[in-house]
């Protein structure tokens, strides 16, 4: 792979045009342009790779597990190779260390080897096969037998928080590829030079490993008009986008009101509810501030799953906790956010929640680039008068709130829309005590935590990262793990046919050796 | 249960007004109003049902896999204590015989009680739990088990076609029950008296099961206003539909403009190709004629699954085929179509095809409340220059396609929309050299059927009534089957929770006796 950035789209094995429509990524610590130029896609270049998407659709959707879970790992292996020079453009664009660049580095790669391994393995296309009985009366029982199958091209929008984990070759590309889809790719525009690192790592995969052109394209773009066609694109099946609530929806929309609507898992936004319970206070109060303080600050509070809301039923030790939290907050580094647009955000947010509160908030200087960490106060009880206290801010700032009764704390979890994450803490017995909270945040939340931070979202079988509207367009999805693989699938049912028509996940003899329902019950074992 | 129709909504416990906004069924085979008077839901009423689905939520969606089990039979119990009382009103709104409706019955009750089974069983919930590890660097592992859960009230709406299988209490309302979540049924206003039969059957199982009142509701309505008004219905939180292309896109519209948008499960328009091969007309053509002709006509062509569209291959065989079909059509007996709205559907869909085929249609004479199967013919490249050959028209029609070259025959396998089955008619060699057309019809279709007739859907594990749009909302559903009861869930995560809070179905124990993935591996063993 040549590592000079030439700032044009790759579509398919070819490149895009050096038009006049160009950008340059912004450095978040001092507002400089960085070089190169990237030209944005037009709608010729656009429909090319949703041509060569289609094309590609039934080979891919067909490939081998070993060679998918090859070019997977050697996706892996690309990114990998590209060392320091991923990690620096990925920190100058985003202005986030490189060890985290590299932790995310790890996840992403760790994340494209696990739907490797799950697709080697090949047991998640969820086989049913339900035999024949031709003496059933009083009709024969026919051969039923179905499988998950790919959905066709999917889009996905890059996250501007994570460069690498949700972007190019993140969670959502890495489960689409997995799931046998061609995946076209529109880059954050804040981080187009990490972008085009990574889609030349995909890329020289796909060449790397034989497959049709068409299995990957990288779109750039420095405004909504190439993302917005390519959702409206007949041959696009599915989207995956991590981003913004006005983003997700407008992309909700468009795909809504396609001749053929699609599917759209779009994360959005969430606050997070952390319910801090006074057993917990009492016991460990300062750790407890501790941990939610790291957990609303690190990364400059620009994780999905930050705490933006935390309520605390009154008790003795609410005021010394409020205080402990004022302090931390006071002696916060400041952080810059990863574009000039969500420093803005930041502090239009804090300015409104402010005045909704008649709190004092002074801002931070238009010309300093970083941000202070700030905490709001308030009571449920105003909480729940003002709606616009449960909007996200994206960025280093949560709100305490405290309750004056059991009613009016669960008053505030009924208030609240979906959550990506929802916290507890206290001890065993209060989660008996309260058992109805749970079953209220049951009703919204993707992950409800015991005794714990939610950022550091781990990557697994049985992780959900996903929660009701607005938390995620869908809510019967999570975007992290390996169940996100199923987001791009559908089912198809094969009646009476012979034995070696049928893909191998559904002969009578296994060959794939893997887990199926036959009959109703689960076995490894032969028909 | 009371015998005696009231004609009035069924909400809760209680009982809609009688008001002045009226209708009545009518008799297909005369025209005639049957009594009583049924009377419009108002928008009071709705919101009284959805309050009170809402408020049965949590402690339905709660309820242990016994008594679930046991209400789901109890269900199935009232509706054959019925008897003929339920099989002569559905026979008289219907104009269906009373065979069929019987037959029909056995299928509704059949389904509650296999979801009765997979509910006890337990397994369907997909638990996962991913074990923690302490000792894990750079940060410990944590402990997370997730599984799914109700997704809150669903409307149900009823379909023309089967007053009793995909009505009241047909799959919809087994599966979302199934589920956990409480059900709002908006009445077919075609079949209103035997919607109250079954309606009343429900809600006497919910009381003799001791069940919160708002887990069953059923509204009449003559309009669209109540339908529509319950699917913006803020409580809400999932719509199954079974009906026409129009309806369920004006559903699906509606569901996505919401503040919080819903899936919708609608089942609507697919006309079934059926690829009848050289080989196989050689070898059986009467026997394909007799079973084609009796698909397309059996219960007036009124099954979503009716064979609308037959592609043949340019062969000596082709004329003589065709010529046998009519014949058959010729003889067919006259049909009763459901409404009197179908049967005028029908003959605006005949006369629109005999204009664009320039094909000679006579019609029915518009005093006459039933209607001649009608067989149309043309060539693929007709088809394939004319869009509009491609709308499902319901009822006892077919139209005959002959390809002249392999090429034409894929080119109208790709140019079709989303289908619920497609068939092929061949050898197993045939199979072979298909599998380009096998490719095809797998991006779009539901089931893939060899040498077999659609109608008559198996109801069972491995069964998939789906496809792509516009057959289905969602492709990546079914509506029939067990499957179908995960349209109603969704996922959530419980992390660092202690053993006794949490659901049976994720305990280490695992005293609900299910099938688990454990650390990636399925088994029924404990933790």
């Amino acid at each position: 792979m040549k590592s000079n950035l030439s700032g044009t789209s790759i579509i398919g094995r070819g490149r895009g045009r050096k038009n006049s429509n160009t950008f340059r990524a912004v450095d978040p610590c001092d507002g400089e342009q960085i070089e190169p130029a990237f030209f944005s896609a037009d709608l010729e270049e656009l429909n090319r790779a949703a041509v060569q998407a289609s094309d590609a659709r039934v080979k891919f959707g067909k490939l081998a597990r070993e060679p998918k879970a090859k070019f997977l790992r050697k996706i892996a292996e690309n990114i990998e190779a590209w060392g320091n020079e991923l990690i620096d453009r990925a920190s100058l664009e985003t202005a986030l260390p490189a060890a985290r660049i590299e932790s995310e580095r790890g996840r992403t790669c760790f994340q494209l080897r696990m739907f490797a391994d799950l697709v080697e393995n090949g047991s998640w296309v969820e086989a049913r096969i339900d035999l024949p009985d031709a003496s059933r009366l009083p009709v024969p029982k026919p051969d039923l037998r179905s499988m998950l199958v790919p959905l066709g091209p999917v889009a996905v929008f890059c996250a501007s928080n994570f460069p690498l984990a949700y972007s190019v070759a993140g969670g959502d590309t890495a489960s689409a590829l997995a799931a046998g889809c061609p995946v076209i790719v529109n880059a954050h525009p804040a981080h187009p030079g990490t972008a085009e690192l990574v889609g030349l790592a995909v890329a020289d995969a796909v060449r790397a490993c034989d497959l049709s052109e068409g299995v990957f394209s990288l779109l750039f773009s420095k405004d909504y008009e190439i993302g917005q066609a390519l959702v409206r694109h007949p041959e696009i099946k599915a989207v995956g986008f991590t981003g913004s609530r006005t983003g997700g929806r407008a992309l909700m929309d468009i795909a809504a009101a396609r001749p053929e609507p699609i599917a759209v898992y779009a994360e959005m936004s969430s606050i997070n509810p952390t319910f801090i319970l006074p057993s917990a206070l009492a016991e460990r109060s300062d750790e407890i501030a501790a941990g939610l303080h790291g957990s609303f600050t690190t990364g400059g509070g620009q994780f999905c799953t930050k705490p933006g809301l935390v309520i605390l039923p009154e008790s003795p030790r609410v005021r010394e906790f409020a205080e402990r939290m004022a302090e931390l907050t006071k002696e916060t580094a400041k952080a810059t956010l990863l574009t000039p647009g969500i420093k803005e955000n930041y502090e239009k947010g804090l300015r409104k929640r402010a005045r909704r509160l008649a709190a004092t908030y002074n801002g931070n200087k238009p010309e300093e680039r970083s941000v202070n960490a700030v905490l709001f106060n308030s009571s449920a009880q105003k909480f729940l008068q003002t709606p616009d206290l449960a909007d996200e801010i994206f960025g280093p700032t949560t709100l305490l709130i405290t309750a004056n009764t059991r009613a009016e704390l669960l008053d505030v979890a009924r208030s609240l829309e979906g959550q990506l994450t929802a916290a507890i803490f206290g001890s065993a017995e209060d989660l008996d005590n309260y058992a109805d909270l749970i079953a209220i945040l049951e009703t919204k939340v993707g992950r409800i935590i015991f005794n714990g931070f939610s950022p550091g979202v781990e990557v697994g079988h049985a992780i959900v990262h996903g929660g009701a509207y607005p938390a995620t367009s869908d809510s019967r999805s999570t975007s992290v793990g390996t169940r996100a693989i199923t987001r791009f699938t559908r089912l198809v049912c094969y009646q009476g046919f012979p034995q070696r028509v049928l893909p191998d996940e559904l002969k009578d003899d296994n060959p794939a050796g893997i887990w199926r329902m036959v009959d109703g019950e689960f076995t490894k074992g032969n028909v």
